[in-house]
């Protein structure tokens, strides 16, 4: 029996957010960023174990980024690494390894995840992607995986169903929501069809080519292009070439959100998206005082709710501090007071 | 004419209370800790031009600290590095200076200097060291320097003298005073006959020879039997097998609190012990709000009266932080407040 489940990870986003020790040299996704011993893209491969064979596991990335797929995904092979010559967003992203799959495998079942999210709950993650993929392999439907909200969260974007979800089934969708405010969040959480947007996707190979033919012509277009070229050492020249006339659009504006077809699966498997220092305390194992640390070496007295990221082998007296993130990585230091973390991007100009 | 004037430099200390930055292996005499672009032992070094020649100036330390003076002190003659197998205090120190510097001059008129203090006034300081030769030439007193306190400081020893001195004359010594409690220092420092114990003596060859003879005469027996090996290949073989026989005491405690011939001028040089933190603090450039940096590459947003010590090639941002010292030396980085800069050794112990 062929598997024909598939997994594109897309590993180009460049982290800004965790700076310094995510920097577009070396993004998080690539970082052991919660100190368990594996990367988040580690991770990622990780949890589909059981789900997809190694074979079929495709990572778009940056080109710079190759090195470190290689280093970390070993068993991923070097073919299925699709290297972007320069940022065009998600959509092109998933656009090249739909075609790429289609020249392999046209009855491809395809779950399309980022790189750098958490997830705590893995078995429940795999009920939830396996009931996902039998989903769409038998309907031609774009589905995405919604997280039922814990708490009126602003910085993420929320999913409307038609009707209150049930457990382990595919609803509807209704509209996509912006990130929204204070207020609408808390209303959102109040009613049971409002879901956070997590990224991840499942599909089958005919929906989203279908799709992107119908919805992204002009991406179709670069990429229906390059048929005869992929999976031969013509490829990386073709894409060097072409892909930087793809339009810069995300997936979510370019396809989701005009799709007539689209269902979601209300989730609940301790998700991250890992985008702030917040969530990454939120999320990492602390001490009795609540602070989260890199490393043994690293000692805390009298200190409270700190983030302290330094490399391995330093070794670190801290004293009197709190609500601070404390970050080092390449000869760069960063602290600042947890509350100021949106600032970091003014922080980094700064140097 | 021969230069009869004499320069014995004490650096064996280890400079524990600025660790990270200062540490056994390398103690803050070593180190640019006012970030001038010359360690505390080359200030030194330099404050006395003109006053001795480089012939003339003796160095005492450890063993280990010998490379440090060959690499920073290229104009003291390596023989007058002066290199104690093990630590006995002050005593042992000036004594083996003096013995040695007997075999080569018994006219010497000799001033002994921590090498890890800090002078501001330089021209002021050469003064008085000028009219401490002067004195010492023409009387066989021990002289010390006395400091006009500026504040009611706890942290230093006081030396009370017989009546309120006058300016660049030597004043009879009337007793010296331990470190004084709060009440007492501010008692002392309405009264114009207490002055801080700086720890820079002057005093003639033949007065500081009698006074170990006298005073501490199982030191001298020790000195007394190297003689004929002084300025020889054998010498540092005789002390490194003699001087761990020498008694462990200080200079303060062995001879000037019992000598009854003891001056001290009243001097104001800007003058500080680098003993604390706070003390390094106050005697920087600091920026606006107070902080004072080790290096341009460290940039401060909203914090105040901080001390960052970082190593030059750090690229730093510090946001939020008040009262807080940061120091980082040899992989080993401390964060602590000001405040608490007295709980360094427990700190250091943590590691």
């Amino acid at each position: 029996m062929i598997n024909n489940n598939y997994l594109v990870i897309m590993a180009g986003g460049v982290g800004s957010r965790f700076w310094p020790m995510s920097t577009k040299e070396k993004p998080k996704q690539f970082i052991d960023i919660t100190n368990c011993g594996r990367t988040l893209i580690q991770q990622t491969i990780d949890r589909f174990k059981g789900i997809c064979e190694q074979k079929n596991i495709y990572i778009v990335t940056s080109k710079d980024y190759k090195k470190y797929i290689l280093a970390q995904c070993p068993d991923v092979p070097e073919n299925n690494i699709l290297l972007e010559p320069c940022m065009r967003n998600t959509a092109p992203c998933i656009a090249y390894a739909t075609y790429r799959i289609a020249e392999i495998n046209p009855d491809a079942n395809i779950i399309v995840s980022p790189a750098d999210h958490l997830v705590s709950d893995k078995v429940e993650f795999q009920k939830i992607i396996n009931t996902g993929l039998n989903f769409t392999k038998n309907n031609d439907s774009i589905l995405t995986l919604g997280i039922k909200p814990s708490r009126p969260e602003t910085g993420y974007g929320y999913i409307q169903t038609l009707k209150n979800p049930d457990d382990y089934e595919a609803t509807e969708v209704k509209e996509f929501k912006e990130k929204p405010n204070l207020e609408t969040a808390k209303q959102y959480l109040k009613e049971a069809n409002y879901l956070w947007n997590s990224g991840i996707f499942i599909w089958s190979l005919n929906t989203i080519k279908d799709a992107i033919e119908n919805q992204l012509p002009g991406i179709a277009k670069v990429f229906e292009a390059g048929k005869k070229v992929y999976n031969t050492n013509l490829e990386q020249d073709f894409i060097d070439e072409n892909f930087s006339k793809c339009e810069n659009i995300s997936v979510d504006y370019g396809i989701l959100e005009k799709h007539n077809n689209i269902h979601v699966i209300a989730s609940d498997f301790g998700w991250s998206d890992l985008g702030t220092w917040g969530s990454l305390w939120e999320n990492s194992d602390k001490d009795q005082k609540g602070n989260t640390k890199s490393s043994e070496n690293i000692k805390l007295i009298e200190s409270e709710n700190c983030i302290i990221k330094l490399p391995k082998d330093k070794k670190v007296l801290i004293q009197g501090l709190e609500d601070v993130i404390i970050a080092e990585e390449n000869g760069v230091l960063m602290i600042c007071k947890k509350s100021e973390e949106q600032r970091i991007k003014e922080f980094q100009k700064e140097l």
